[in-house]
């Protein structure tokens, strides 16, 4: 059954949606981030049927997410573009809050993410740019764009 | 077809993609931080067919992101808890990202989010809390949680 589409939705979750709910799909970007570059090192990474990497791949470069490059006399390499990288933000937040909110009371993830350099721990927040504070649900809506926006 | 499912993998990332990965569950949410509480608000929002709103609704209930609610002579009604409501962040995140990069060149997405009293445009931005720094991948690493995590 192919699913619904919402790649042209006026709402910007929803695009993202679309992207993400190609399920595997924000692993095979986590991989990414975390260095791999060849189709065989991310499908043993993961243990991603090959046939479905191929699929992600596929999209995630005609989405100008990742980019195929095939160095002289090398193997190909899928490397991030700087809508790739940008998208780190979207996995840090879901990290976080799966990290607050999916482990049993009294339980935590075994993994935390970490500056390489001085060892600290890194805690991804969600802001609003221009305050500084946490976005507040109770203050928040949705309008039309402005010219002004 | 029966996805794999991610939901006892050790990385928060993993966790959230399985709720994610249940293609309209975001725009569910959306339309819970909206402000919508019953059955045939959401359905009639997102032109969601029934059987998958209510698959949605009870794996959300079942997450503790909703509870079902049926007041005295009323109709049930589904509200947001503690753990649903910080799954904003995730949205938010992803409403920035979807923002900044999937409209085409010099386009903009129609709706923005906003303040309700003042108007003000709300720019969610993902950053460390310990450092208030945009997260920088170069020095980012997941390693194991140690004692004093």
């Amino acid at each position: 059954m192919r699913r619904t589409r919402f790649d042209d939705w006026p709402c910007p979750i929803a695009r993202t949606t679309d992207l993400i709910g190609d399920w595997w799909t924000p692993l095979v970007m986590r991989e990414a981030f975390l260095g791999r570059r060849r189709f065989d090192e991310f499908q043993v990474a993961l243990g991603i049927p090959r046939a479905v990497l191929a699929e992600r791949f596929k999209r995630l470069v005609a989405e100008d997410m990742l980019e195929k490059v095939t160095p002289d006399g090398g193997r190909a390499e899928y490397r991030l573009t700087a809508k790739g990288r940008a998208f780190w933000d979207v996995l840090a937040a879901m990290w976080r809050w799966g990290e607050d909110w999916l482990w049993d009371e009294g339980d935590h993830p075994p993994l935390v993410l970490r500056n390489r350099e001085t060892g600290e721990r890194i805690r991804p927040l969600v802001l609003d740019e221009r305050t500084g504070e946490r976005l507040d649900l109770r203050t928040m809506k949705v309008s039309r764009r402005r010219a002004d926006d």
